[in-house]
């Protein structure tokens, strides 16, 4: 039996890189360096936020799609992956408690004929729609000698950077957090935007798998599941701030749930109850026999967004998602935890890092 | 005689990409959505600027490095071109009279092994510190299957957001602009981040010369001189706004002094003066046998930023420059034009788009 693991499909995570860490080291040192507007928060949470004065905070995070374009480019279907984009700034945006209001994107491009760029423009715009924000400005570089050369001459990176507004008072961090308090997970809408490298590896490489490969389990094709755009949670995350005591938020992106310590306090999570994954991840673990810590690191296993409240305030927040047409669960609570444990006690798996092993 | 034109070496201007103005159509369109922080300048200018109510804007902007990267990859020299991302978004959002505070970064990498993360922060941290910004957050994404494999395996792309503060009241875009205000320009440190395309072409592909190639013309080597640090002008800039009656700003960046034209009056400019073009642009005008119309379009000539003031503001431009150790020089004036025509009169050349072409 062969094991494919994230690691070997190309993509490391935080602790594998020393380098992330002595670049951390350096950057650190500027947050001294404004006149004003310095950072209130730390690095590794969803989203900067600078304390402008009067109250008022800028919450700004950037973030690219990634190899999810793999997938887009070589179909060249390009109207979607703007979603995507969108999707991966506003939902970070919001998890510190900001509304998102804008972003620009940065668009790579092998070559601007055709429609591409049209086309990536029209995902933008409908996922700007979704979250509600404008795209106001942006870049296009043609820089063909930067990027992999596709054999269609379509090859491209797309990234964006999302600004919000959120009052210095309500930044949500999870500094408030309490054992006892529950997790309530959201319906991810697929496999988003993280684990592509690894799924196309398994997929089209292991499995042989063409992108237009009709898949029953999925009713449509390859190509067509793992191009499903990210969800935008923005309306669902505004609505549970604006009626709840929520104590922190969370974007199911790389890492799964271990997004989870993402949060300023001693707690740990344990995940009493995880839905039955979408068949994307079934499929894709019996594929490439990938063990559960594995799929659960790199995947959102089909909870895209988390919120963690009171337990007095849960089935507002079941009914808030009901609201929103998500499916919604409770899928554990808080614990008392200074090294932020998450235990995913139906797998038997646990971790205090960016990586889940078996429970002791 | 063969003339290497900028869209012969890969890189076409705005005017000849129709797929680019179909997108701007499509994302005009989500400047309606936001609930709140609705964008109050139309996509052209330097940075966006949001109105988020109290008199306050929210000023961003995002450019990447570009094909500089490329002079770095080779010569495996990352720690400066951190820098280069700095300037290009800080001086761009400092050009609506904001004041920039605060940058993300983006870092696409083939992998994170070595030190190249490290480094590439190092110089993030020299360009944080001159602009006087944090560096809060950021991405870092290892997509090797996406980046141009380099032969050191250490292909990257570097972009940056920067944002800013600026009151609605004081936005910078031109508007009060009249016939008769003065154009000074400051000093640039060299070739900046525009124009890398054509310039390694012209120096490495058709002269075929090394980048460590040691010019005599440069006091350094070709590498040295193409990688030099892109000049930050956040301090002169907001000198200027905080001392003069400032009607414009003017990052020169790609379309050269054509950037003046990226002002909201009826106005046009008659540059009467420009200073000797730097010994790297009059060798690569030489080698490449280029045009003066495409010299002054692709590059700053020697001129990285500019400021417009109306006469009586003239000598104080120019004294705050020599307080900032700039060299600076009154270039020309502004004129009556509705089609907003560039005129660079010591070369015969003008344009009311984004080329030159001969005076006629």
């Amino acid at each position: 039996m062969t094991t494919s693991t994230y690691a070997a499909a190309g993509v490391r995570s935080a602790d594998e890189m020393p380098s992330f860490g002595r670049a951390l080291d350096v950057l650190r040192g500027t947050f001294a360096f404004p006149r004003r507007g310095r950072p209130i928060i730390e690095f590794g949470y969803y989203a900067s936020v600078l304390d402008i004065g009067g109250g008022v905070g800028i919450a700004f995070s950037t973030d690219g799609v990634g190899t999810k374009l793999l997938v887009a480019q070589e179909l060249s279907k390009y109207d979607t992956v703007g979603i995507d984009c969108v999707a991966m700034n506003a939902n970070d945006v919001v998890c510190v408690g900001a509304e998102p209001l804008s972003m620009v994107d940065y668009i790579a491009v092998e070559s601007v004929r055709g429609n591409q760029l049209a086309e990536l423009a029209v995902g933008l715009a409908e996922g700007a729609r979704q979250a509600r924000i404008s795209i106001p400005g942006g870049e296009t570089a043609q820089v063909p000698e930067m990027l992999h050369s596709a054999a269609n001459g379509e090859a491209f990176d797309l990234v964006g950077t999302c600004v919000g507004v959120v009052p210095t008072d309500k930044v949500v961090i999870g500094t408030h957090l309490m054992p006892g308090d529950v997790v309530v997970g959201f319906a991810a809408s697929g496999i988003h935007s993280n684990g592509l490298t690894l799924a196309r590896r398994v997929f089209q490489t292991e499995a042989g798998w063409s992108l237009n490969k009709y898949v029953p389990e999925f009713g449509r094709t390859l190509g067509e599941e793992l191009l499903e755009p990210s969800r935008i949670y923005v309306d669902l995350a505004l609505s549970l701030l604006a009626n709840l005591d929520v104590k922190a938020l969370a974007h199911i992106t790389s890492d799964g749930l271990l997004n989870l310590r993402r949060v300023n306090a001693g707690v740990g999570f344990d995940i009493e109850y995880v839905p039955p994954p979408p068949p994307v991840f079934t499929l894709l673990q019996g594929l490439g026999r990938l063990p559960a810590d594995e799929m659960y690191r790199v995947y959102n296993m089909g909870v895209g967004f988390c919120v963690v409240v009171p337990p007095t305030d849960v089935d507002r927040a079941l009914q808030i998602g009901a609201e929103q047409g998500l499916e919604a669960w409770v899928l554990g609570h808080a614990t008392r935890s200074p090294e932020k444990r998450v235990r995913v006690l139906p797998l038997g798996i646990e971790g205090t890092s960016a990586h889940f092993a078996p429970c002791p």
